[in-house]
């Protein structure tokens, strides 16, 4: 049933491209979670700690990109996250459409996924939610933006993701133990990572925990 | 954002009515793997790991209906599961109908979801598939059996679950971390909980250390 669990690689030893993983995920979805408590616990203001997640999720893109994981996912903002205070709605889509110009002309085919007809859809980023390929596009990387399970499986052609593939692996940062919404369809097989630090706080090794465990998981499909 | 976590209940001080929690789940969903693992471990056939989790159902049912859970759901088998040797097939198809059949006539309303259509449906649970009040119908009970979360999202009137509700906290018994199909609409907001422990080991303690753990969890809804 499981034929990685004599598998154990160490952190400490990632890098310079010596490590082969034996189960590389296809697709990977991050759940960002905690930039309000990192920046509380810092004495700024809720709004202040979306800024200091923009870094981290290009970080991962390049790890991803380099280690070969074929899609990405990232849970940018939610409709339900817009009935926040204006301040910090402002602040988090100023954030996302940074995370997604920073890959604009990197290797890479954006993808953004969310509802469109809302007013709190930044505009900036309507030329993305048709695929657009950069580069030698080696990593499908879509960011979900005003996006809404229930708007999502509610559209005409439904999912409204249906150019976003069943996901292996999801990370989450923050410490909760929920997918709060994040793409139900996607997401059923997927084996569920939590990381108590918060997403600010994101450091490569985290990232290599989560796929260490990874490769101790079994995959039967129910099977 | 969270007021519960000052509270930890000892598991030890469970009993005699005498604890209050301050957040009861209004419904819990429960995923019992590890049957097979648990046989295999004692020199037992996969198949006979089944039999042994018909109890721990009915405790939970016992212990859920007296702290006041207005609704569980349990996942029986799905029609993935169904490709496995005939032999499990059957010894987890029993195991269903025996788990439903002990609590007829006890105090739930009871409901089984799945698909009817599929020869791999036991025909005994047919009577159940639209809820049945038994005594005072204090709890209503949910079994999931031959379900398939594309069956459900594929049907005319979708879901085909509609009778089932939002589910608050879903308990993973046998160490996986992940939803493996498990109502997809339902779970998008649930607090996920994993226990080591296989499923027929189930203890009430293990039950209580997840309930704890519920007390100690926000609630924003993405807000």
């Amino acid at each position: 049933m499981n034929v990685y669990n004599e598998q154990r690689i160490s952190p400490t030893s990632i890098g310079g491209g010596q490590i082969r993983y034996k189960r590389i995920p296809n697709h990977i979805g991050v759940i960002p979670d905690g930039n309000r408590r990192w920046a509380v616990e810092r004495g700024m203001e809720k709004k202040e700690g979306y800024y200091y997640g923009i870094s981290p999720g290009f970080q991962l893109y390049e790890i991803c990109s380099e280690i070969g994981v074929k899609e990405l996912t990232m849970y940018g903002f939610t409709v339900d996250n817009t009935k926040r205070p204006a301040a910090q709605k402002e602040a988090f889509q100023r954030a996302c459409v940074d995370a997604v110009m920073d890959l604009v002309g990197r290797n890479a085919e954006l993808l953004v996924v969310g509802n469109t007809e809302s007013p709190c859809f930044p505009r900036e980023l309507i030329p993305y939610t048709n695929r657009v390929k950069f580069g030698d596009g080696r990593i499908k990387v879509n960011f979900l933006v005003n996006y809404g399970w229930d708007w999502d499986l509610n559209q005409k052609d439904w999912p409204a993701s249906k150019d976003i593939s069943r996901i292996d692996l999801i990370i989450r940062w923050g410490g909760r133990r929920r997918l709060s919404g994040f793409l139900p369809l996607q997401s059923v097989y997927a084996d569920i990572y939590v990381l108590d630090e918060l997403w600010p706080d994101f450091l490569p090794e985290q990232f290599y925990r989560a796929l260490n465990w990874y490769q101790t998981q079994d995959t039967t499909l129910g099977g």
